[in-house]
């Protein structure tokens, strides 16, 4: 089976405060970034799922992510497939149809 | 000036070890989710920069990113501007020619 590598990345709802965001924010100002004017810091998370289509790979990614990896009360997720490494397997596959 | 969005996400590279995803991977095993075949876990920080044009503030934002945010000896890091912040901006914008 074809592995499918997810970008999943889990964000803070707007309405949460964000300390540690807060706190790169004050160290960036105090190197002298006078032009940034929000920071605001989430998890990035890559999964490689094992699966026989992206369909079925999404959906075990997609669930996972709402039962492990993010809080359904604080936090927002979004999967998205990263491209380049389902054209890498595609091309070594030996099954390939040239 | 307007504020431009960006994504930055900082992750680990391939040679370094990580305990938290591998955590991560072994609680998801445990829970059933058998075909995930590895997790790796960074980090999600989304800038907002002040700047005249796009070039700038992705120079701020990769400045920034290279000094304060990523290890430069065990991590890297890719910079996205966020297109629906940008377009938010700009139909907003009063000069906007219709």
């Amino acid at each position: 089976m074809p592995n499918y590598v997810f970008n999943v990345d889990v964000t803070l709802r707007k309405a949460v405060l964000d300390p540690q965001g807060k706190a790169v924010h004050h160290a960036a100002r105090t190197l002298g970034y006078a032009s940034i004017a929000e920071i605001r810091i989430g998890k990035h998370i890559e999964i490689t799922c094992s699966a026989e289509n992206e369909t079925d790979a999404r959906k075990t990614v997609e669930e996972l992510a709402g039962r492990l990896l993010a809080n359904p009360v604080t936090e927002d997720f979004r999967v998205e497939l990263r491209r380049d490494h389902v054209d890498a397997h595609r091309s070594a596959a030996p099954s390939r149809e040239v």
